[in-house]
């Protein structure tokens, strides 16, 4: 494993609403001095679920997306609140974006976006035993809830609004668990 | 298919380095209005190459990532540059990042990064047939190889070192793609 690089300085560069981006001054062990930018995202977590309407099938969801401006198809996901546990703040993104809650939560994984440049991390919760349970949430419009059978994911990551690399990611990885499971 | 929002005003907000903010005052097709930040990563893409050293066998990179200030392992990912075409910034970066080329260079899928707030777009490259050639990018420091069966990606993804939503994405794709292949 090699050796961390030293940070010689970090300052907080334009603050800008949610993102804070900092530059870092580097030097690797082998003497080499960079300066990398990163986004830092305050501390607060995200939470990514994966909601089991029955041993098979996954409850995704279509959400507006501002970022490639189109309605994508994924999974529940949302930004922690201050003070909330993971589970707390799973079972609330689940309740407002699918208005379903979850007698069983467990997290499966973590997972970073991307680590060359950003501090975040996303807690991949497994939601299982679901009963429906709506809160109200800052959606601006309902979200509409689509089933999806986890042994056809090869089709679901072929379309062209199915694009998070996160949630395709926690999806494979959840059938994984599921698999191995019953095993 | 719902109805996409109409963008009533977009503006640069504090630009920073390679990462630009815009704010984007929204209004939905019931009415609602909402002000949602979005990071434009200003048209440039990103490559994440899946080097094949084997018919089952994927080469990973080991790589500090300044976000989570560890040593990531994972594919080989990298920025096009300007006028690029996305399999000569593939070739590029396994250059630089591997020390390899590859004689085969085909994508096989595109992924954001979280598609409701950032307008990233990374395209997923199968690269095969690979043949010892460096080239000198800017890497502070050479990377270490590591050879990992994909049969056994259940095991890389609980490691705490192999963490990128995006790569694990692209690995799982990956080998759904080269069975289907296979059949």
């Amino acid at each position: 494993m090699p050796k961390l690089p030293i940070i010689h300085s970090r300052s907080e560069h334009e603050p800008a609403g949610i993102f804070k981006v900092e530059k870092l001054e580097l030097e690797f062990s082998n003497g080499a001095r960079r300066t990398f930018e990163r986004l830092n995202s305050r501390g607060l977590a995200t939470v990514v679920v994966v909601p089991m309407v029955d041993d098979e099938t996954v409850l995704l969801v279509r959400e507006y997306a501002a970022g490639l401006h189109h309605y994508e198809l994924g999974l529940v996901t949302g930004r922690l609140e201050a003070g909330e546990s993971v589970l707390e703040g799973a079972q609330r993104e689940l309740q407002e974006e699918a208005g379903f809650a979850a007698r069983s939560l467990v997290e499966i994984n973590q997972l970073s976006l991307v680590p060359a440049y950003m501090t975040h991390i996303s807690h991949v919760i497994l939601a299982r035993d679901l009963y429906p349970d709506k809160l109200e949430g800052d959606e601006p419009e309902p979200l509409e809830l689509v089933h999806w059978p986890l042994a056809d994911l090869g089709r679901l990551v072929q379309r062209a609004d199915c694009t998070e690399g996160r949630s395709i990611a926690a999806l494979y990885i959840a059938r994984d668990y599921l698999q191995q499971e019953n095993k």
